[in-house]
């Protein structure tokens, strides 16, 4: 399984690994490249499937091959006079920069050095590339240890007074030869081989050890490369090229396109009598490569040509790089161009106006969860700050603030108008009021999907979690990075795209749509039938969600109006009440302002649907904690206080403390027992519906229940709406068009969905608390105990809060989908919550047929154009 | 819808109810049954369907029936001279007994009085009749207050000296029917009808609304009598006979054979010259009926043949009704005899000896939830005590002990060899030591799923819960009831099959199973394909299972080993510890005692499988609470003691604390991210077994995981257990023969349970678990919370951690054995805990195929009879 670069498939980078498929590709296209061939990944599969040995055949290809290199060439492997240098490259079929090995200038040897000296006329060049190869080669291929030759040079060089290596003397460089070799024999207690084809095989070995070296394997394993997509790497073996042989020869790197705008210039740089390491060392610095119009103009205008065949040939940005030796010009690699996201849908837009591209293929290029980068303020590109600490990506944005360590902090000053930073070592339900004060959150535990994640991600409000480098002291009001301690009330600014955290007021931007960037959502429009929701609690939210394009609200969460910092003392007030009269009066405080809020969000989805969904947490989250209230109990009796008060509260809150509240007395299970909250609720919603279809709007509640397990539970609400709502409309004389739903978020509830489509127009999918069923895994604690050991150990492939189980929880799914449909042909069904955003789930929400997803305002639209991709694909295959 | 007893078909007990079926039955197999008719449930159900109006045409055939008693009695109704009286008598499918209404003698007035009484010659007992009948009417054809009537006959008797009813003279009676008269028209406002035929309807009518009433419809509820097991009440209208026409008249009730022993004698009671209500109004003490062959030998002799043609014909005991009326002898009801467990037990032996019964009918006839009551100790029969409180049976069997109101103490006091009853208001997994040592269990709060239930029937130890009559006051060491108090170490008795607690040490006996059992369940285990098996965790509880006739033990829980009062401490200390050292030494001091756990299992249950669940709940279960913590950090902090270590382990306990712990780090998340657990577990067992193998028994360990959701989760233990055990095998020179397999109890390893197949023997359904996480209900908080109410309001028509819920749970079983089967044709499936003992759930489990159910000790001998049952009652189908 060898191909010589004529032969070899460009199309298969899966077999050639992705270097080795585009020298094939620009081999076969009759672009320039040096002769050379591939092994395939299939003989490394092949090296460790053996238990670690080379197959049996696999040098007798090679040898061919180097023969037909050398009938190419006119050079001979080995030759004292004319010797043939190759370089052995690894190259898998996915790009894994640095992770695996190289060697350039395989084939010198005692002999063949002093030929090729003679021959180039250029002793010191030949010497250089001899010590490179024995460093290289003792450590890579014989495993001796790199530092141990980084001393010895620097030793020699400071003795010989040059400063940088290529200061160096020929004289120098013999003696750093000889120690070189020296060294390799005390470190491997082997002699360097002088053998071209011994050194090629070991060479060839060491490229195939290197796939399952710590860093490729780790890089994988971060990068989430599976088997799938990357399975082995190739070697390919071609002839040297040089750079540096003089003014007309030269080096670089270059993009068809500017990676960085999208523009449509030719993008790179080069550097004249130079090697690509040299790029990389930093030392000399490389010019643009416009420059090289004037300097090496025959070059250059043979560049542009390569630059346009290459884009027409791959329909795609690519990242090409090319040695000129003695004024030839050769090409080393080619690969598509890494862009960022205003680039990406730029060159889309850009090169289906070229008529490169058809408009799906310029559909499918851009990633969805590239655009989230574009969504959110950004720092100020200008400006170059350090961070102090770095924590979890978690909602993206960025902000500033001072800080402060408590919600009711927060809420204080952010009444006043002040920007504050809440920063905590988790977040827990209650603190709810400082998320609405704060500009961002920063949390010292806690993932990705945790509490203040998931929050923050919600409102659209920056965040980092999991930032383990701050230790915060809530007695002194500080927090401190190592040495470092800043106090409550200094600024910091907290970066959620990227995990920074800063000290000070760092500047921030506005992010600037492309306008490019409608034109795609557009197209994905024109493609997707999925719909798109976005999950909004307040009118600010609901507005923002119409400019991204949602199509309604999929989940308006009444808890979070319950928690604002005016209403939760009657909330509480409520809950603690002695009789039903102290109740109903809490209640009836609360229904005005319900209303009102229904008010403006039917307000500012004129013409869209608005899902409201009934109280569903627990009662207990709406009060003091137990722990804090001991505490506080045990302070005042230090006071000598009376605390007979806080006793009986704390009497009550152990009263309404449950061992699991995930799965106790919250959602309909509260609605049934305590059906005067949701009286009141339905209530505010037909009433504030019936208000404004009087004024003209045009109001689509639905109304939605959850935590469902059974229809009797619905059915007993439904009684409840429908007395109600008859009332409303009878009173009003006003007739309003609602419907009636519930939450999909309890396995029984899928698993008895035919039962309860005769109760409803439709299902909105909860898939957070599906998935915690479905595994029994309870999210806060999973992601604090074992959910990283278990991502880590590969037990878990995925984090399956932040992507759908298909396998499990998406089965679930599936039951339920076929069989309410059965019973309800036009049963309405979607998904609200954290997976409605996630551009894997979406895709997977459109094959299963949903008819939207909702999400957070800010995904809005990664779902749109990640829905209307899946549908281009599925017609693909 | 109306029948003749001639004509009515006396098997369709849901037509015509019990009592019609049994008068129409009677009839046509020639006994003695005053001429009648009945009108079917369904008229009842129509006249609901109509909103309480009697269907048309019904009283065209009542008259038409009324004619054919006339020609077959020669009276008339309404008649002057010669007039035919009749009783109305509700009666359901299922008997209901007092919950409907009667009315007897229908058809007086101010006329037909007059005659009859010329014609019996017996103006006393006539107006006797009468008086009777006015009132029971008023009532309940007219919905008159009875309590007036019972006042005002109470007023004219003592003004008339008389001291009974029966001393009232003609006189007064006629008095008493002029007053009553008036009466009824004073409080309902209409004259009481004189139309016999007014007189009918009214009365059937009110038979009709009598099946609404708060009466019956609570009953229902209580005794979950559904619409499918009785819908809507038959009517029978029925010839008045009289027992209490002289010496030659007899009224009385008698069994076909003894109901409280089973033995086939004459079995009643009878008065002569009486009315059925005589005998319960218990003025007069009725006869055994053996002296009616003294009093009335040829009436006696006749009952006889009745007793043996009933018993022939419905191949049941009868419970049977009777009267004679002037030496004639008349029957009134029939109906199977209602027996406990012995009597039953008894009466199937016998009647399948004396060739009554085939084997699969007298296998059918016993309830196994029947035989729980003669599994356990009991109050000693002979004692008449009377209990000061009453909570749920939570679990069965009776015992005395010191009072103590903590597990520590119930455990130091019972390692000195005293009895104590543990008493709590409600009990944790940390008080396990306590149920361990004590005799047995009172709460006051929790249902009969909660904690210390289920843990009590686990060990098949006498539990009361929720007597919510008791206040404890654990600061005084005592509880309360009302205004007795009873201190710490005073003696109680608890009997957990009544629910009754008493004070003082009340005598209990020793249960005798019947002879007749064993060979009952011989019956039982020929028919029966389904296993059964014990969940045992300790040596004693694996004998006792042994001798109910476990065929293994289907769940050995090792954390109830891991609780004991010796090993606790280490346990704790291992939790705690600083080091990997220092935790790999705990566990090498835990390692010799599980093993010897394992070893006494072992041998006890020699040639039989043993299934052994590693580690399942999560480790902060076996340290102290938070809260206890806290308070006790509070008190040495008053008297200025050093807090510095327990703050320690206050912070440890709180990182350990999760917020959802049922759904947290346990089972095998926790046997993943510390394998050292699960390793010295595994160690433990394949050592014990091979031990014993080399003594020469024969042991058949199966190592369960528990909390599995995903294949990827066995695999990682899978891989250790077989590097161990190979270990073993390869130190000790001995094979090893185990089995690997996994809990079912997480919802996603039943929706991927193909894939988990691949790497286990065996399945065995957690249906505690998977009811949680199919539901999203937490046991303990709904059980506190709102499963009452839902079961109330019967948003639940039963309890789930009851009853297998076979719609929502037991889909996913199906899902999971068709799934897990297809992969694995040997897959062995069994189910553990609660469920596995309820017959109901049992039966379910045989017809989803499974291999054995394992269940709490007592309760083999249930599963093994329902399991027997359910494969007849599969083959009559």
């Amino acid at each position: 399984m060898t191909f010589d670069f004529e032969k070899g498939d460009g199309k298969n980078k899966k077999l050639l690994g992705g270097k080795g498929a585009g020298l094939c590709e620009m081999t076969r296209i009759g672009l320039p490249v040096p002769p050379g061939f591939v092994i395939s990944t299939e003989v490394c599969l092949e090296y460790y499937k053996e238990g670690e040995k080379v197959p049996k055949g696999l040098m007798d290809e090679v040898r061919d091959h180097i023969r037909t290199i050398e009938k190419k060439t006119g050079k001979k492997f080995g030759d004292t006079q004319n010797p043939l240098l190759v370089s052995v490259r690894s190259g898998a079929a996915l790009s894994m920069p640095g992770m695996m090995d190289t060697i350039l200038n395989l084939g010198l040897n005692d002999e063949t050095v002093v030929g090729l000296a003679k021959q180039t006329g250029d002793e010191r060049f030949i010497y250089d590339c001899y010590r490179r190869f024995i460093q290289l080669f003792s450590k890579i291929a014989m495993q001796a240890d790199a530092e141990k030759f980084d001393k010895k040079i620097e030793m020699l060089r400071d003795r010989s007074g040059a400063k940088f290596d290529t200061d160096l003397t020929t004289e120098t460089l013999k003696k750093i030869v000889k120690e070189y070799k020296g060294l390799c024999k005390d470190e491997t207690g082997k002699e360097l081989p002088k053998d071209p084809y011994m050194q090629l095989g070991m060479a060839i070995e060491a490229v195939f050890r290197s796939w399952m070296g710590r860093r490729a394997v780790d890089y994988r394993k971060f990068n989430k490369i599976t088997s799938d997509m990357a399975n082995g790497t190739a070697v390919n073996i071609q002839t040297m090229v040089f750079g540096n042989r003089g003014a007309d020869s030269a080096t670089g790197v270059a993009f068809t396109r500017d990676p960085g705008t999208g523009e449509n210039i030719f993008y790179g740089e080069y550097l004249t009598n130079a090697q690509g390491e040299d790029v990389v060392a930093g030392i000399r610095t490389p010019k643009p490569i416009v420059e090289m119009r004037e300097e090496l103009p025959k070059s250059y205008e043979e560049l542009c040509k390569v630059r346009e065949i290459l884009e027409k040939h791959y329909k795609e940005i690519q990242d090409f790089e090319f040695t000129i030796e003695k004024g030839k010009l050769y090409l080393l690699q080619t690969r598509n161009g890494k862009m960022n996201a205003i680039a990406t849908i730029k060159t889309s837009v850009d090169m289906f106006n070229e008529k490169l591209l058809r408009k799906d293929e310029a559909l499918l290029r851009i990633r969805p969860d590239q655009i989230e980068q574009l969504l959110h303020r950004a720092i100020d590109p200008r400006i170059t700050a350090k961070p102090v600490a770095t924590g979890l990506a978690a909602s993206p944005g960025a902000a500033s603030g001072q800080v402060v360590f408590d919600a009711d902090t927060a809420a204080e000053l952010g009444s006043k108008g002040e920007k504050v930073i809440m920063v905590r070592e988790e977040t827990k339900p209650e603190d709810i009021h400082g998320f609405f004060a704060a500009q961002g959150v920063l949390t010292s535990r806690g993932g990705k999907t945790s509490h203040a994640a998931v929050v923050a991600r919600g409102m659209g409000k920056p965040c980092v979690s999991g930032c383990e480098q701050i230790k915060i002291d809530s007695h002194l009001r500080l927090f401190t990075i190592g040495e470092k301690s800043i106090k409550e009330a200094e600024i910091i600014t907290i970066d959620g795209s990227t995990g920074s955290v800063y000290v000070g007021d760092i500047p921030t931007v506005e992010p600037e749509l492309p306008k490019e960037l409608e034109q795609i959502l557009q197209w994905a429009d024109e493609k997707r039938k999925l719909g798109v929701r976005a999950n909004a609690d307040t009118p600010e939210d609901a507005r923002k969600a119409r400019k991204f394009g949602a199509e309604g609200i999929g989940l308006c969460r009444t808890e979070r109006m319950f928690n604002a910092v005016d209403r939760l003392p009657i909330v509480q007030k409520m809950i603690l009440a002695e009789s039903e009269d102290e109740r109903a009066e809490c209640l009836s405080k609360l229904l005005p302002i319900q209303k009102n809020d229904f008010v403006e969000i039917f307000k500012a989805m004129n013409g869209l649907p608005v899902t409201v969904r009934l109280l569903d947490p627990p009662l207990h989250e709406f009060l003091p904690s137990m722990e804090g209230l001991l505490r506080e109990i045990t302070d005042m009796k230090a006071k000598n206080l009376d605390t007979k008060q806080k006793e009986e509260i704390f009497r009550k809150v152990k009263g309404l403390a449950e061992v699991n509240p995930m799965m106790g007395h919250r959602g309909v299970r509260l609605g049934i027992t305590n059906p005067e909250i949701y009286e009141m609720q339905i209530r505010a919603i037909i009433e504030a519906a019936a208000d404004l279809i009087k004024q003209g709007y045009d109001v689509k509640p639905e109304i939605m229940i959850p935590q469902v397990s059974m229809a009797s539970e619905l059915n007993s609400v439904k009684q409840n709406l429908e007395r109600i709502s008859q009332e409303i409309m009878k009173n009003s004389g006003v007739h309003v068009k609602y419907s009636f739903g519930t939450m999909m978020e309890v396995v029984r509830s899928c698993l008895t969905a035919s039962k309860i489509a005769e109760y409803v127009e439709f299902f909105s999918f909860g898939t957070n608390d599906l998935t915690q069923g479905t595994f029994s895994f309870s999210r806060e604690d999973a992601e604090n105990k074992f959910l990283p050991r278990y991502l880590d150990q590969g037990i878990l492939a995925f984090n399956p809060f932040e992507t759908l189980d298909k396998e499990g929880v998406g089965r679930l799914m599936r039951i339920d989908i076929e069989d309410g449909r059965r019973k309800q042909t036009n049963l309405k069904v979607g998904i609200c919550g954290e997976h409605g955003g996630d551009p894997e789930s979406v895709r997977f929400c459109s094959t299963l047929g949903l008819n939207y997803v909702s999400c957070s305002v800010y995904r809005v639209v990664i779902a749109r154009l990640a829905a209307g991709q899946e549908v281009v694909k599925a017609h693909d295959l």
